[in-house]
């Protein structure tokens, strides 16, 4: 399978990020119109460019190892109206209009488990099956 | 200067946490009244075990090696309201109550910064002096 050359980051942009050790930056992602916190996901330099070429949510894939296009398969691709960054340029939020649910387990949001002192209580929007 | 004994984890929140290779996992802290993301930073157990302790923020100082009591110097510390985990146990949200600027520069994100395509912008409540 050929690579498709990809573009770069822009000098500007690029100029104020950290990426850590292993070339990656973590992307909080909101949710613009309500505000939820969707989820947390890592960037590469190649996953942040194909964010801002294609305006729809990119990450890399620590357990596969490869780049993932959010909702490629589900169908639940992440709108990006905006891209911030933080005071020391080593985290990044993006702002979204997601098209489905942010988690796998069909939770609007990944953070669906609040501790309430005894254990892990769900969401109101918890997934009924959060071990699929 | 003798470290105080500091209490552990309870198990069942300590079960579905899964900490990184430095013993850190990544906390997203929001505002709980705007939905403002206001920062991330990392703590460990030690940090996490002292934030439900206090019911205010602590962290995993990376630069300064160090336990790191969020507002012990500034007076900008962060009342916990909720603590909220993802699915898969490697990120943290905490909803807070800031009772200051959550960002060492001032402002009240430390998010204040947007791309514009060309440039990073500062937002409305960017610092005046972000180099301080």
């Amino acid at each position: 399978m050929s690579e498709q050359p990809r573009p770069g980051l822009p000098p500007a942009l690029r100029a104020v990020l950290r990426f850590d050790e292993r070339g990656l930056i973590p992307a909080i992602v909101q949710d613009a119109r309500t505000g939820q916190v969707l989820m947390l996901a890592y960037m590469n330099e190649t996953a942040l460019a194909e964010t801002l070429r294609t305006r729809e949510t990119h990450f890399w894939s620590r357990s596969r190892q490869t780049l993932w296009h959010k909702g490629a398969t589900s169908g639940n691709t992440q709108r990006v109206v905006d891209l911030r960054v933080d005071c020391d340029g080593d985290t990044l939020l993006v702002l979204v209009e997601p098209q489905g649910p942010a988690c796998h387990t069909g939770a609007t949001s990944c953070f669906f488990r609040a501790w309430d002192g005894e254990g892990w209580r769900p969401l109101a929007f918890a997934p009924t099956d959060p071990e699929r």
